[in-house]
């Protein structure tokens, strides 16, 4: 077995899916924690193990593994048991393609350092800010919504009743959320899957409050 | 084989990597043009095959994928030869790392409808919308650039000699960035790689120029 270490903030929605995979695959790892909020990513030390200075990184065996699914997509490779992705070519294009609406479309522009780049260079307010924040939950939950609800594929989980990868996004997604109090009312489906992730050891674990750097 | 349909847009940078995807494995397709200028990707005809409203999306005898990456990946389990991905977990690991750099950290920021936002609801001018789109591809191309260079597995191309998903990536990145007069002075082995890649035939087949809708 290989030594991982996972180079993490608490609170970052990449770190969580990392966290929740490594998790549902019942690996163990050291845990390093890096503030964000106070800019320990952009540090001659992190930037010698991850020189875009993000997290998180994996680091496998010495080897430093960086972006969130092809960390995922690693573990899946190395350890399939059990299975993050479905088995036929069709149905994992359906679940990478729900992770990558949410890893692709919501979350790179919610991140702090974009957020940071509106307050400071923008000058954006809060309110704004949130309008923001918002616009774009709402631009991609709402056609996930609809989706995960006509396609009956969809199941207790985002595909079938075992959880994956695109259920690991939206999970960390939905507690991203919480920081703009966007509910999911308007989401049933969203909502329910939700709930039935919650349910798991491996996502509570996974969870921002559950780590040791949380405050 | 499979019926394929590509619906896209010529200048849209997620059009241009399925595309190339789908010329260097060798595979034909019907070409669909939806105009992303004139909004005819929020149409209900449109939005009746990607509820999502967004390009591109391969129909796969009545099937539709979505996500550009995952459309790839796709490609690449049901048409192996030539391969986009390296063989080993690790290096498969560092060639989607290299592509999520850009697809997530890069082009969701700077997409046609983030930079609309920018103007219409937040009254960003065009400077700084270019220094936006700029400092994005700067936070990522500077690392990029010093991973690639600093890597002995890095070859003529993003890895090794043959062409893959990162150099796809990086291609369609690099010619998105010629909206914004971004040179390649300061990204020497971007810049070798791009030149490379411009020498094949289906990085040129991919590009924008080259499709029925470019104008």
């Amino acid at each position: 077995m290989s030594e991982l270490t996972l180079h993490n903030y608490f609170r970052s929605s990449t770190s969580i899916r990392v966290r929740i995979a490594l998790a549902l695959k019942g690996l163990d790892y050291d845990y390093v924690a890096w503030n964000l909020r106070e800019g320990a990513q952009q540090t001659p030390e992190y930037l010698a193990i991850n020189p875009h200075g993000v997290v998180p990184t994996l680091v496998v065996d010495g080897q430093a593994l960086t972006q969130s699914i092809p960390i995922i997509e690693y573990l899946e490779q190395t350890v399939p048991d059990p299975a993050l992705l479905p088995t036929s070519p069709l149905d994992r294009a359906r679940v990478r393609g729900l992770a990558a609406m949410i890893a692709c479309d919501i979350h790179p522009l919610n991140n702090l350092k974009v957020l940071t780049y509106l307050e400071v260079e923008l000058g954006v307010d809060t309110e704004a800010r949130a309008h923001w924040f918002r616009h774009w939950v709402q631009m991609t939950f709402g056609p996930l919504e609809a989706m995960l609800a006509n396609d009956p594929r969809t199941g207790q989980f985002c595909h079938g009743d075992k959880p994956g990868l695109a259920d690991i996004c939206l999970y960390a997604q939905v507690m991203n959320n919480r920081r703009f109090k966007i509910g999911l009312e308007d989401y049933p489906t969203i909502a329910r899957i939700y709930d039935a992730c919650s349910t798991l050891a491996a996502f509570v674990q996974g969870a921002p409050e559950a780590q040791p750097d949380a405050s």
